[in-house]
């Protein structure tokens, strides 16, 4: 049984709307069992994920310099997310996990292939699947701390939580803060429903957004 | 008359030999004329630089995911250029200075097509650009934190010079621990000479780096 997984999402952000619905559909308990039995795995593939996330906030900062507020906003997720990726690393260190590359799973490229490629379309796709991943990230971390049975691992990715929250409210703010509200509505829905459909079928290897 | 410029270099790591030269030649007076003259477009240049450098240490990180000392040093390299790419911003609003691009000065481009491209030269000679370029940046900061004519501002620029310093220490460190000294030392000479070439002639827009 492949049962959809009930987890909170609070918006922290007060600037963000607590309408929007940045995830579609919620994730289903056949990750959670796969996660679950590779936690191992899932903590390495974290580690590029925190990796990847700060370097996802330094490239939008190279493609937009101007954008004061973005700049300004997405320092502190990137020094977030590397203060996360030694945290994470900490951990592989303590369970005696070697650093090595991980196979991506299809996830982000296939996320990236929906950003247009004509500005300013391509700054809001940009924004709202950076977006998205941090709030797929969000639940997915609320998971791992809900049902990993490993205690004190299962506090620190609850203690993520609350950041995870916090970047993908960031990333909504700024699309809101460029582009019309109805236009950034219309668009997430649309790529929500993509970022839905792609985690529908488990990607075979376990990885955080398998 | 364009004399060469002393500034003191300090070595503030322990590991780092202390008869490794970065750079083979000082800076000339001409560039502290072109820079004080020219003070708001060196801050915003260096906006850039910080986030260069952020880039550069995280990119290091992406291609050689196993090194676990190049992660782990990295990592802090990379926080402590964005917490200075975050205060070099604060001195921008401060002046009123919008953030907005600049042409780069072809020092970074000239120094990146000395990188080999086979492994392992082409990571030896990543480290050591990343190295040369921290102990110029270092060597410039600290000449205007000696002639900026504005207090604060001269103090600001003396206030980071010490993390240029150990950044280029953890460079060499790193080049240390994965390749063999002489080769370093062989490979470091060549590189220096070169990056002292690029700049024996001021390049007319006035950057950190012209």
């Amino acid at each position: 049984m492949d049962e959809p997984v009930t987890v909170s999402i609070e918006r922290s952000h007060p600037e963000v709307d607590s309408r929007i619905r940045f995830l579609l559909q919620p994730t289903r308990s056949g990750w959670v069992e796969q996660a679950i039995a590779n936690l191992d795995t899932i903590l390495l593939d974290h580690s590029h994920c925190e990796r990847k996330a700060a370097s996802a906030a330094l490239n939008l900062m190279f493609r937009y310099p101007s954008s004061a507020k973005l700049v300004r906003m997405l320092t502190a997720i990137a020094r977030e997310e590397l203060e996360h990726f030694e945290q994470v690393n900490g951990w592989l260190d303590k369970r005696g996990i070697s650093l090595a590359p991980l196979n991506a799973p299809p996830y982000g490229g296939k996320l990236k292939a929906q950003v247009r490629r004509q500005e300013p379309e391509r700054m809001l796709d940009f924004l709202l699947v950076c977006g998205l991943i941090e709030a797929r990230s969000h639940e997915r971390l609320g998971l791992l701390g809900q049902y990993c049975p490993e205690p004190e691992l299962a506090a620190f990715y609850r203690g993520l939580m609350a950041s995870e929250a916090r970047h993908y409210g960031i990333y909504w703010v700024l699309a809101d803060t460029y582009f019309e509200r109805p236009v950034v509505n219309a668009r997430l829905t649309a790529l929500a429903a993509v970022e839905s459909e792609i985690l529908s079928s488990l990607h075979p290897e376990p990885r955080i957004h398998s």
